[in-house]
C-alpha cells in the first residue's frame, strides 16, 4: 500500500461511521471538461452598442459547440460511458442534485461504474450561442421580425405539462416529483434558442462525434432531446453502442434505410405516468408522443432491431413525472436503465452492477 | 476497515501504479450543485412566436438567479470554502480543465483540501437569462432600441486583452498561456448579457448570500468579477472570510466606511505580466487597473485593512496572461493563493498544505 492509500484510508477511517455509511465517499480516476464541435464566424455585430469595446469591430467568435463535463470512477473502463442531453429550457443541471437535493444520475452512474458525459446543447448554457442577429437588429441592421424565437417555460406550463398534477399547483395524489421542491426546478429553466441553430442541429452532430472520440458510448436524451440519440446514429452511428431515449416525441417516417441503421443499435424508450390525465393545450401532448414512440420500436423491431418500451405503470411503476431524473424514485428508475445497459449493450446476461 | 474500504483500496492497488502516479484518484465527500437566489416575474413574452407552446400565455419564470457547482474532499471541513466566479463572456468552465487538457484550479483547489464552489454569474451560462426583452421586439411591442446590449468578445480582440501577444496570432516570447489551444479557449467565450441585470447586479447579492449559507468562505472574481468580492462584501459581509481579486480594474472611490468594512477582510489581489505591452484600444486597460488597485490596496491598508497586491513579475514569475488560471503555470499561481489563504485567512503562520 503506497503512503497515500494508507493516507486515505486513515482520513476515511477517521470519520464517524455513520457519516460513510449515509453517502460513502466518491473515488474519481478522472474528471474534467472540453468542447465538441464549433466553428469560426465572422461577426461584425460584437455589441450593440455603438462606443466602447466591440463597436463597429470586425472579428471571429465561435458558435454551435458543445460544452461536455465528465466523471470516471476508478474502474469505468470495465462499462460503456453514457452521455446525457437535458431537455428544453433545461441544461445540464437537469442530471445533477435533484431539486430537493437527493443524488442526480450523474453521480449514480459514476458510483455504479459507468463514465458520464453531461452536455449542454449547443447555443445553451455553457455552449453558449449566436448574439450577431440580437445585436443586429438593436443597431438597426435586420428588422426585429428576423429575431429567430427563445423559449421560455412558466412554472405553470411546466406544472402540468411535466404532469406534477392536473393543475397548477395541484399533485396527482401518487406523485413521485417532490412537488414542494418545484420552485427549485423553475431556477434550472432558463431560455432557449435552439431557433437560433442552422439545421440539422449541431447538438445532433457534437452528440456523433463525441460517440466516436470516446469509442463507443451510450447516448441518453430526454423529452426535447429525446430523439436527438436517433439523429446522432443517423449521421454516424459508429460509436453509438446505445440509445435511450426518455420521455419524448418519436419519428415514425424514417426511410426503411434509416430504420436498418438504427435497428443495428439497441434502444430503450422509457416513459412515466400521468400521459393523459392532463388537460389545456398539451392534453394529448404525451399520448401522442407515447403512441408514436410504440409505433417506433415496432418499426425497429420490424427491422431486426432491438428496440424495448419501458411503460413504468404497465410495469407497476406508479406516479412518474416527466422529469423521470428528479423524481423520488430516480435512483430505482436509473437501475432499470443500467440493468438494460448492462443485458442490451454489455451482452451481460446477469445484470450485475459493482 | 470496512468492507467498502478495502474494496476501494484493491481497487486502487490493483492499478498500474503509473497511472496512480500520474494521476491521483480524486475523493470526494460530497458534490453537487444548487442555485442562489432568483425571483418569480411575470411574462407575457414567453415566446415570440404567435403560435404553438407559450403563445399569448402570461406566466411566471425565475429570474437572476446564480447556479452553483460544488464538490468537496474528505478532509474539507478543515479548509475555508473557496467561491470562484469566473468574467466577461466566460462560464464557469473558465476553471475547469484548461485549454490544453491540464487540471484547472477548481480540482487542484479540491485536491489541497478546499471545498469548491464554482458559481455561473446569473443572466449566464447555466444561470439562465430574462429573454422577455428580445421577445418582446420579435413581437413589436417595444421597439429594438430598447434591447440591451450582449457583448462577445472576438479571438482577435481576445488575443491582444488577454495579453497573449502584442498582435493577434503572435505570441510574447515568455507566454504562460498555451497559446496553440487558443481555438479551445474561444469556444469557452460566450455572450455576456449582465447589461440585462437589475442593479445593484444580483451575482453581488448572491455571492454574499452564499458565503454566508457556507459559514464562511473565500470569494474568488476574475476580470469583470474581479471586484465581485468586495461587491458582495458591501452588501453583507458576514460570510466573506477572505477576498481575492484577479486582473480587474478596482473602485478608488469608496467611502470611508466602506473601506473599514472591507478592511476587516483580508484581500488579495493578483496581476500577470505584460500589462503595459499591448496596443490599440486597450492599450491602457490593464495599467490603468493595475494603477487603481495598487491605490485600493493602499486605501484599505490605511484604513487599517489587510489588503496585499501579488504582482507576479515582480516576485520573478514572468509571461503570465490575462487568463492566469489556465496559464502553463497556473498550479504555481493557485500554490501561491492557497498559501495566502493559510496566512491570511486561516490565520496559520505556516503554509503548510496537505
Amino acid at each position: 500500500m503506497t503512503k497515500w492509500l494508507l493516507a486515505v484510508t486513515l482520513v476515511l477511517m477517521a470519520l464517524p461511521s455513520s457519516t460513510v455509511a449515509q453517502s460513502k465517499p466518491l473515488v474519481l480516476a478522472s474528471q474534467g471538461s472540453f468542447f465538441v464541435g464549433g466553428e469560426s464566424k465572422t461577426s461584425k455585430e460584437l455589441t450593440s452598442s455603438t462606443t466602447g469595446p466591440g463597436a463597429g469591430e470586425t472579428g471571429d467568435v465561435t458558435v454551435n459547440q458543445m460544452y461536455v463535463q465528465y466523471q470516471t470512477p476508478v474502474n469505468g473502463s470495465q462499462h460503456a460511458p453514457v452521455v446525457m442531453v437535458h431537455g428544453c429550457c433545461l441544461s445540464s443541471k437537469t442530471w445533477e442534485t435533484t431539486p430537493d437535493g437527493r443524488m442526480g444520475w450523474n453521480e449514480y452512474f459514476v458510483r455504479k461504474g459507468h463514465s458520464v458525459y453531461l452536455a449542454d446543447q449547443s447555443s445553451r448554457a455553457r455552449s453558449g450561442f449566436d448574439a450577431t442577429k440580437i445585436n443586429a437588429v438593436k443597431l438597426g441592421q435586420v428588422p426585429p421580425s428576423e429575431l429567430p424565437n427563445i423559449f421560455m417555460v412558466s412554472h405553470q406550463a411546466s406544472w402540468v405539462v411535466f404532469r406534477f398534477g392536473p393543475t397548477f399547483n395541484t399533485a396527482f395524489p401518487d406523485e413521485q416529483f417532490p412537488v414542494q421542491a418545484a420552485d427549485e426546478l423553475y431556477k434550472q429553466m432558463i431560455p432557449d434558442l435552439n431557433a437560433f441553430l442552422p439545421t440539422p442541429n449541431p447538438t445532433w452532430t457534437n452528440m456523433a462525434a463525441l460517440a466516436v472520440q470516446l469509442k463507443g458510448a451510450v447516448l441518453m436524451g430526454h423529452s426535447e432531446s429525446g430523439f436527438f440519440p436517433e439523429q446522432a446514429a443517423l449521421i454516424d452511428p459508429t460509436g453509438v453502442k446505445g440509445i435511450v431515449t426518455i420521455e419524448t416525441g418519436c419519428t415514425t417516417t424514417l426511410k426503411p434505410e434509416e430504420l436498418s441503421r438504427l435497428a443495428k443499435i439497441p434502444i430503450l424508450i422509457m416513459f412515466g405516468d400521468h400521459l393523459g390525465d392532463i388537460t389545456g393545450p398539451f392534453g394529448s401532448f404525451w399520448t401522442t408522443g407515447f403512441d408514436n414512440c410504440t409505433k417506433f420500436v415496432q418499426q425497429v423491431n420490424d427491422a431486426g432491431g432491438d428496440a424495448q418500451m419501458m411503460y413504468l405503470p404497465k410495469m407497476g411503476i406508479k406516479g412518474n413525472s416527466h422529469m423521470l431524473m428528479q423524481d423520488k424514485n430516480n435512483l430505482q428508475l436509473a437501475d432499470l436503465i443500467l440493468g438494460w445497459i448492462d443485458e442490451h449493450v454489455e451482452r451481460k446476461k446477469t445484470a450485475h452492477h459493482k
